[in-house]
């Protein structure tokens, strides 16, 4: 068992979760092994990928894969205090920067090299909540205007209310075993292609350019070069859209548009259920909600679910490869994962 | 690269510490993935055994595992809540119980039934002060006597001050890779025989025997299964030493002796360096130190010295096999580690 989750050392005073979850589950009574994965933002699909690495190496045989978040037990300058801690606390947390003031700084360079507009940007949250109206496990489920985005509130200019990802509860889980096996216990078995998994500075001022997070590049080569298929050969994608300008950066850095040309496709309806590239069917972190440490596990059964053709309203037809792009921090940690039919 | 660290997001307000490692040390330059475990007192062995899979699944080809605490920039209560709340917050910390009065409530029963004298539990410590004193890395390196732990002042009867494992700042690092490339590396590789790992409940309470942890007993017989070799086969074995009563629980768990026979074995010499089986030549967590997320690190470092003839003072003669048992939570979490001389 492996389990995904930023801070239950802080949501909820409780270290040691991997154990208390083995127990609380009834896996303890078979002693069954559990490790708890943390990358702040990133913690639910680096467990995953450590569930794949655990079933490639021939050490487990079955490996659960759980993610996991409490936040709304503190309050919110509490949960913003942890949030932050996983930038870097010594040259940004301390010095007044947030999650949500840094991303505005990526917004604001973005703009000014002309690589999209404002109502681009906004875009984004648009089409993320269209797309969570149509899950019924997404957060929020209703539909909202390009106007709702622009004039919502600032948090850190541009970026408004609507441009960030919300304070979540929330778990998600799958199960992973050898494909040779998987027709054992169910019978629309999805394929992991490929992994990729990069670092970079944790700390945003120290990269040369803040318009494209280089670890989710590497990641990308990384898990397109396993999978042995490239952008073109993807049908859908989840991306960690913490905030709106994340997303447009994760779609020009995993290949899927030319720089500057992300923001556009998102304008044109491109990246909609129905689009070519659909983006974030479930509603995305924007949408479905973004509890840390689940949210990239919850990223992987949205795969599932598109890839086994049970996504209901909305399936996005034919798909048989998916995507997921997840984040740790500004760009820190990126993790991959690419997904097929059987 | 994957690190050890059990809450450097209370210790130091700072998570996503996988990133931030890989950026302090250089190695986000090269972009390369870094992964926080955690699972408690027992994340660094964790850490390491993740490492193993890594490099065994053929995903990475050369793997750095680190472990890290920093404990001392908080105050000794808050110290005290962060360590207890690896315990069953619910069930066990929030009712006044800490780590010290649960292993002390085991060191109880264990008396009680017979099976060590206090003096017995008591000569752990002296044996791994001597030790200690050896390791010129040890937190501790000055010989104590087992009056001095009798007498020291008591912190959950009948453990005392000199029972108890102390506040460690520390770190330790290991590298892994392929057996058939670490002559490119140096000139004495140290081969990964076998590795476990097993959960318990979070409680203590919940168990139905208290003077075992069942968690150390499935995850040595899984690692012994895959080294293919038994206890009588283990040449020095370096155990989780939290506190003086574990290092009992362990000796028998693991199989080196029948229950209620480890307290005479410690007593009469044969755990001592020089004796039948070496146990905590580095002086253990009660005397090299136990900055927690370091700790696991620590032993596999101390097993590579001694089977590289490195230890020098406190070197085991020609020491083939060495094991490291390492705990978090009251046996919630084991890992084991055997390792060999190419």
């Amino acid at each position: 068992m492996y389990i995904g989750n930023m801070s239950s050392g802080r949501f909820i005073d409780q270290h040691h979760i991997g154990a208390l979850i083995a127990d609380y589950s009834g896996m303890a009574s078979h002693n069954v092994p559990s490790t708890r994965i943390e990358a702040a933002g990133a913690s639910g699909s680096l467990a995953f990928r450590q569930g794949v690495m655990a079933v490639a190496s021939g050490m487990h045989d079955v490996v659960v894969v759980g993610g996991a978040e409490k936040m709304t037990d503190v309050s919110d300058d509490a949960s913003n205090f942890i949030l932050n801690s996983a930038a870097d606390q010594q040259w940004e947390s301390m010095m007044g920067a947030t999650f949500a003031s840094l991303h505005a700084m990526i917004a604001q360079r973005y703009m000014h090299e002309g690589y999209a507009t404002r109502e681009q940007i906004a875009q984004v949250a648009v089409k993320s909540h269209l797309h969570g109206a149509l899950n019924p496990k997404a957060q929020f489920q209703k539909p909202i205007k390009l106007e709702t985005v622009l004039r919502s509130p600032t948090v850190a200019e541009p970026l408004t209310m609507f441009d960030c990802s919300p304070i979540s509860d929330g778990a998600a889980a799958v199960v992973l075993c050898p494909l040779e096996t998987a027709h054992e216990y169910t019978d629309k078995p999805v394929k992991v292609l490929g992994t990729g998994q990069a670092s970079d500075t944790l700390a945003l001022y120290q990269r040369p350019d803040i318009c494209s997070f280089e670890a989710t590049k590497v990641a990308s080569r990384m898990a397109y070069d396993i999978a042995g298929v490239g952008p073109d050969g993807i049908d859908l994608v989840e991306i960690h859209d913490d905030y709106t300008i994340s997303e447009l950066l994760a779609l020009e850095d995993m290949g899927f548009f030319p720089r500057g040309e992300a923001g556009k496709a998102v304008e044109s309806g491109e990246t909609e259920i129905g689009g070519r590239l659909p983006v974030n069917t479930s509603g995305g972190l924007k949408a479905r909600g973004n509890p840390i440490g689940a949210t990239g596990v919850a990223q992987i059964v949205e795969l599932v679910t598109q890839l086994r053709g049970d996504a209901d309203k909305r399936q996005v037809k034919g798909a048989s490869t998916g995507m997921a792009q997840s984040i740790g921090g500004t760009g820190s940690t990126a993790v991959i994962t690419i997904m097929g039919v059987v």
